[in-house]
């Protein structure tokens, strides 16, 4: 699965390498941005709840890299395509306290978790193993949540804010996420998965992950 | 082997606690450290082997805190009283460029291991073990060795400042750990391992310390 211009018949092609290589980058920036939110906590307790996401941000892109090392691929190749768009996400949406920080890991983790189960389906059966693998080891988004209602009781006055921020998290990862669909075209083939109209195919699943992500909102006690 | 005002006769005592503390405190910062370190590396496979050494202490600061909730402590707790020492050596000490943070991970990497090595012959049989567990886990330093190295190849002139760094961080940690020993008491005994003379032990024990760096400085290429 290296992507070689020759291309590849089987369903991906490298368009699997784009993939692997989107969410290992994805991955190993989630881990840095995590580890800079845990040093915003004012507990040791805090500090090492986030830095534990982080760890398993970071167990996501040990397993995607080594991944792409037994397809062929060279990791930090498979990763370039992505560090532009990734990095204008994280630069746009840096978190401007402990608050905005537990929140951007709660609904990243979320729509990760959402993005992996749906591309799971479309996936050659090795891979779609690993892509299991990796989400089944989220889930330490309890944390935030608690967190989160916790300062909303405290101050009901943070909600609005915390619904905006939440909204332009989303509005920024779905911009970024049509620029990569126009841009990568196997990626954009895999994702829509043999559809005959790729981009509508594509907007389908945003829109489901949307939908996910603002029942996820509810339960936080937010308006998406 | 709760702090209490009690006492306890078994080797350490308070002590244990104390050293236990003061172990996961400084993980949880280095894996701090070194995620900012990586952060300044140009290279996405620079990024990732710093990354990995920071995940490594993660690990360390997890096996040291569930040992602390297993013997009854509140790890928060234990590791308050050295929260002030550990931040102040970081501040104090905070890297200006890739190659510094490098040559800090690498001796900060060294004196824990030869710390822990020496530390394991005062303790109780569990906690040696863990101790020994945590120290086993180390190991990424040939990663910033080969990555020094080749930097004092390319330009000679930067040996004299990275040796100069090197002594600051050395004088900084011993520095702190004067302190540390001076103002907890129940650890400095456990230390001592008994000795009639306290500070001359742990005198002894820090100069261990440093003629074993003085040997990693020597195998780097830079004067101690």
């Amino acid at each position: 699965m290296v992507a070689d211009a020759g291309g590849d018949d089987r369903a991906g092609g490298d368009g699997v390498t784009d993939l692997l290589g989107l969410l290992a980058y994805a991955s190993l920036v989630a881990f840095f941005q995590l580890s800079d939110d845990a040093a915003l906590a004012a507990s040791i307790d805090d500090k090492a709840a986030l830095a534990e996401m982080a760890v398993a941000e970071f167990g996501h892109f040990r397993l995607l890299r080594d991944q792409l090392r037994r397809t062929g691929a060279e990791p930090a190749e498979a990763m370039r395509p992505f560090v532009h768009v990734i990095d204008a996400f994280h630069a746009r949406t840096a978190p401007a306290d402990w608050l905005e920080g537990l929140i951007k890991a709660y609904v990243g983790d979320g729509i990760a978790s959402d993005f992996y189960r749906t591309v799971a389906e479309l996936l050659d059966p090795p891979t779609k193993a690993l892509v299991i693998e990796v989400m089944s080891d989220t889930g330490h988004a309890e944390f935030a949540v608690a967190r989160v209602r916790a300062a909303i009781e405290a101050d009901p006055r943070v909600a609005g804010r915390l619904a905006l921020w939440a909204r332009r998290l989303v509005g920024e990862a779905l911009g970024q996420a049509q620029r990569v669909a126009a841009e990568r075209e196997p990626l954009a083939r895999l994702l829509a998965g043999g559809a005959a109209s790729q981009l509508g195919e594509i907007g389908r699943m945003f829109a489901r992950l949307t939908d996910a992500h603002a029942q996820r909102m509810a339960a936080l006690g937010l308006n998406d």
